[in-house]
């Protein structure tokens, strides 16, 4: 196994250079842009054979006028001028290089042949590089971003993204925020001609903001080597993987994006298991995933408690969490005694636990959560909207009649506490915020559930490695 | 195999009676309002024993001062004041009830006995009953409602709800304008004293507006009957069911929440592959399914062809596809060089298709949409919102970049096409206008291959039934 490289070059340069920075829309236009209002303006070369002004700045007739400290470049050119271009700036002592042209080996023999001869001339010259055909990286500590995006993607958070795919890690990234997960570092892998998932593994093991790695993966670049960094890395931190190239037909469109070769999905299924690594089934479960995963602790038992106003998603929830290998325990008498004493008639007091508009949420969240015998809850406050408009008319918040379900996760901070809604969006917001930043809020039930079990098999997992 | 009843009466009740009318907030102070706001002032009588006057209308103090013509009772008391007030109504000559109370059979031994003596003189008096413990019904083509809900959830859609719990119904309508699924009517059938999923299925069947149906399920009231009604449904309407109680644990919820006994899945899952209908894994996909059977073709064979701007996103939907049934077979030679003629070197032409930012999206959908080898098609049009923002202030809109969807499925409306996209919830309300209502924007791109597949299989086995 190659030794892995260190990556922080890419994350915190002393000074970088634009090769190819432009005054036509796009990438050479946009990420000076960024960098200048990120307050890189500073650390910023601008590199272009026709020289000028942008954006108020000098631009460089050469990569050789550009003065030091310099150790990272980004490179926004056509694909047929990129060997040379490498060479210009191996010979001009810069080591990191961030290619995100396309037009390498994913369109076929012209380009691997292209990719070949950029290889080469990096290798002469002791070149690190990401890309080709990515999007580079973002750093939300120091703001350093090659990533043109949101300005709420930016906030510092502490999950880190390694995607395979530029186009897709950035959209994925415009949805984050609203979900109420937040980056702290970022990097798109393209090609990997250089930097592959296991050098981003390791420097984010290591990575003190990075509680939780997501990734997206079309191929392992080197599967002995990504086994090896999962054994490594999932002990420290949760790895959250979507993998694509599952079938013949998803493997063969991963060849004509990044050049991948998917491989056989049952090697990758096992490699995960064996490694500790989570596999997310779909998009939106490896988001849910990171949430969970970057926010909360590891269960010590597989026993649920779910309290919820809806008896019919309490049920489903229910069917999800035992079919994936948790219990769903009667709750003790005390409790049961404790809750019914103020309980309306029609109320069943029993796990899952529906409250329905009985007004004793709050109440029966903290009762379940300090349960001995339950390891952790799933709360589903579910209201009709138009209910909560008319309480809300009436002078009565969302957060008194469910609670402030942060602060209620206070009361038992060492167990895995997530809540899941879903409705109008308003009423969404309103809840996101009663459940503040320690306790994540999805929106598929079936999700959350799938995710204390995801949470579960994990500290199972880690307690036989321990 | 009982008779269905008739469910007109409920949906288009001459006059209504609203026993147990009340100045509390509550169901008995807040449906009248809802009800003279949609205009059924002049149909709607109010009871209760204190009388005088609620909402400016008079209130009758008895059932029997109501003055004809009137055909459906609303109750809404305690329990324990049901059995006597239904012998009322029933001796009043109103044959439809609604009974929205709950405490009856689903809060054990005590409630069970309310019920039965609450059928018994149900049937004494010949009483069709929807309930107890349910939200009753909607109609949204003459705006008649028993649910207090969001006004934008009464515009009249193409799609039916049948849940048997009431809050669950209620919080999923809320979300469903914003999902573009817009309701014809909706029922919600709680305990099942005498109206079951047979009677809703039967009526649903032959209403004009309904196109497809959604059911939530906890069990069958009588399988035989199921079976029966969803073989007659199911060849004019898809019925798209979500069922929980798939577990021992999950059952036992269903039992305290609707009385229901779910029964074993492995039966279950016979039932609907046999009868046609189509089984949701989540409250997601059931509002997925339910958005593109209620508005495509069915496809004539199980081509499909991916256009999107993401390759990463394609090869994952290539995959969920391929799994599911479909196949995603190379583009024509005749398509392929056209589209080469106008790409970029890059762009691989190919199925899936990613356009990349080539701006040749809404060609590209135009051209596969037409391949006569293709048989459906999937969109999937994601952009950075940082980008996009970039284009708007340029003056140029997402609907010129992508093309207007809508227009383009009007060049060969007999194929199914659904569109995805995900990211910032502008971008996303952006696109859900380009794609208008005839082509489902969903926001899950495993949902809207799996949809596709689902649409497949149906289409399949109409083929044998025919």
């Amino acid at each position: 196994m190659k030794q892995p490289v260190d990556l922080k070059p890419f994350f915190e340069p002393r000074g970088v250079a634009i090769v190819g920075a432009s005054r036509t829309p796009g990438f050479g236009y946009g990420i000076p842009i960024t960098l200048i209002q990120k307050g890189w303006a500073d650390r910023l070369y601008l590199v272009n054979a026709v020289g000028g002004t942008l954006h108020d700045m000098p631009v460089f007739k050469s990569i050789f006028d550009v003065p030091d400290p310099v150790d990272l470049a980004i490179v926004i050119l056509p694909a047929p001028a990129v060997p040379d271009v490498l060479a210009h700036i191996g010979k001009r002592g810069i080591k990191h290089v961030i290619i995100e042209s396309a037009g390498f080996a994913e369109v076929g023999d012209g380009g691997r042949l292209l990719q070949e001869q950029a290889t080469g001339i990096a290798a002469a010259h002791g070149l690190r590089i990401i890309g080709p055909n990515c999007l580079g990286v973002i750093n939300n500590d120091n703001g350093f971003t090659t990533i043109e995006t949101l300005e709420e993607s930016h906030t510092p958070g502490s999950t880190a993204i390694i995607a395979q795919s530029g186009a897709f890690g950035n959209v994925l990234l415009d949805s984050l925020p609203q979900r109420g997960l937040l980056i702290s570092k970022a990097i798109t892998l393209g090609n990997r001609m250089g930097i592959d998932e296991c050098d981003a593994l390791e420097y984010l093991r290591t990575d003190p903001p990075t509680r939780a790695i997501m990734m997206y993966l079309e191929g392992a670049a080197d599967g002995t080597g990504l086994r090896k960094s999962l054994e490594r890395v999932t002990r420290e931190k949760p790895v959250i993987i979507l993998k694509s190239g599952r079938t013949a037909a998803g493997g063969s469109a991963t060849a004509s994006h990044t050049g991948s070769m998917s491989g056989d999905d049952k090697l990758y299924e096992a490699l995960f298991a064996q490694t500790g690594a989570i596999r997310a089934a779909s998009i939106d479960e490896l988001i849910d995933l990171a949430r969970v995963f970057s926010t909360q602790p590891m269960p010590q038992g597989n026993s649920l408690g779910i309290v919820t106003t809806s008896g019919s998603v309490g049920a489903l929830t229910t069917d999800v969490a035992v079919t994936s290998g948790l219990a769903v325990p009667p709750l003790s008498q005390s409790t049961v005694k404790r809750l019914k004493a103020e309980a309306p008639p029609w109320m069943n007091v029993r796990n899952p636990l529906d409250v329905g508009p009985s007004g004793l949420f709050a109440k029966a969240l903290s009762a379940v959560l300090k349960e001995p015998r339950i390891d952790m809850v799933l709360a589903i406050p579910l209201l009709p909207f138009s209910v909560a408009k008319l309480y809300q008319r009436l002078g009565f918040e969302l957060d008194k009649w469910f609670g402030r379900i942060a602060s209620i996760h206070a009361g038992a901070p060492e167990k895995p506490l997530i809540a899941c809604a879903f409705g109008h969006r308003e009423f969404l917001d309103i809840m996101a915020r009663i459940c503040g930043t320690s306790v994540p809020l999805l929106n598929s039930p079936e999700h959350a559930a799938g995710a204390l079990a995801a949470l579960w098999r994990c500290s199972t997992w880690k307690k036989t490695r321990a």
